[in-house]
């Protein structure tokens, strides 16, 4: 074969494989992630079941796929809108507005978390896959660690390099700052996107700003 | 029939029904909400289905018996710990710490806070079950949504005796303030029973702690 060329049978597989994770995804909206069934997805498609298997390994196999696609597309979303900032990064970047502590902390925190709730709301079922009720005995891959560490990582750089005046970055205080800044927006973000405002004279997108307010460093 | 008693076949509706609620929080723990089963209790308990059908109407009557044991139980143990106080009921409840604001508003907010940690972490499924991620397809009945009131009044009324002292209690800004007290708890209690914290260098128990006292009214 050709380099870069495709044959036939690699481009069925390939076909095959970006169906199923579609109807997973359709799954997972209609059903719920703790009701994957690879058996209806196979009916589906008009497979058997054990002609789907040929292609994936399993029901995990499955989430996994679909948990490392939302993180991954969560992490961008959320990198890119921070400026790809990570530490040495942000001090490159030049977008600081020049406040006292690190360079533009505060922007990049206000981006991240405007990028993480534009995501969410986008795409609720992503979200809760992600960050809501996990789906009992699976358990994500090493990758997925490595994704959340990526999304956390503009804030606690954030926090990081605006940390107490009183002398280095002490990984303790800036670490809660940061784990603040996530528990205070998931709050808000997660029992929005899981309807519990319905009814109730509460404007999720204000609260989200309010609690955001809240974890910005002072200039 | 003599009054107060139960015939035998009541008596074995009864036993049923228990067994089925146990045997579906079994599942929900096993499996998730959304994978619940009626076909999969029905094989467990040795019934068929069509047999089981008679004891229960269906998937969503089931989930819907889950979610109101669910919250009277959380119902009950937030206003028991809140001191059964609604408003004129903690002023006569008499155990102000007389601060300048309402009677022990903190305290009540205080007691409600910690009653819910304790219970959510000893049973991370009921909460999940009613905080976490929707069953796709599912909609609680009315009843759930007072019990959901009765969980929230303490804290509205506690912050409702403790508003701005400028005047009257305005509606405004003591839900802002009660659903803040909701929000920043949860975001840290869901994150922490959906097991997000593990690996890293968080201390769950503290955080709640901070977060609380973040949205205790000044004495």
């Amino acid at each position: 074969m050709l380099d870069g060329a495709e044959g036939p049978r690699a481009r069925y597989r390939r076909q095959v494989l970006a169906e199923v994770r579609e109807r997973a995804w359709q799954q997972v909206e209609l059903a719920g992630a703790s009701a994957l069934s690879l058996k209806a997805i196979a009916t589906d498609m008009g497979m058997t079941a054990p002609a789907l298997y040929r292609y994936v390994a399993g029901r995990d196999e499955l989430l996994t796929d679909l948990v490392l696609e939302a993180y991954g597309d969560l992490a961008e979303t959320v990198e890119a809108a921070a400026g790809g900032s990570t530490g040495a990064d942000a001090s490159a970047s030049g977008r600081g507005r020049g406040g006292g502590d690190g360079p533009d902390a505060a922007g990049v925190l206000r981006r991240a978390a405007t990028a993480l709730r534009d995501w969410a709301v986008r795409h609720p079922q992503r979200y809760l896959l992600l960050y809501g009720t996990p789906v009992p005995g699976y358990r994500a891959p090493a990758e997925a660690t490595e994704f959340a560490r990526r999304i956390f990582a503009p804030v606690l750089a954030a926090y990081g390099s605006s940390a107490d005046p009183a002398g280095p970055a002490d990984a303790g205080p800036a670490l809660d700052r940061a784990v603040t800044f996530w528990t205070r927006l998931h709050g808000v973000l997660s029992l929005e996107v899981a309807g519990q405002f319905t009814g109730m004279a509460v404007d999720p997108a204000a609260r989200y700003a309010a609690e955001l307010d809240s974890v910005l460093p002072a200039d």
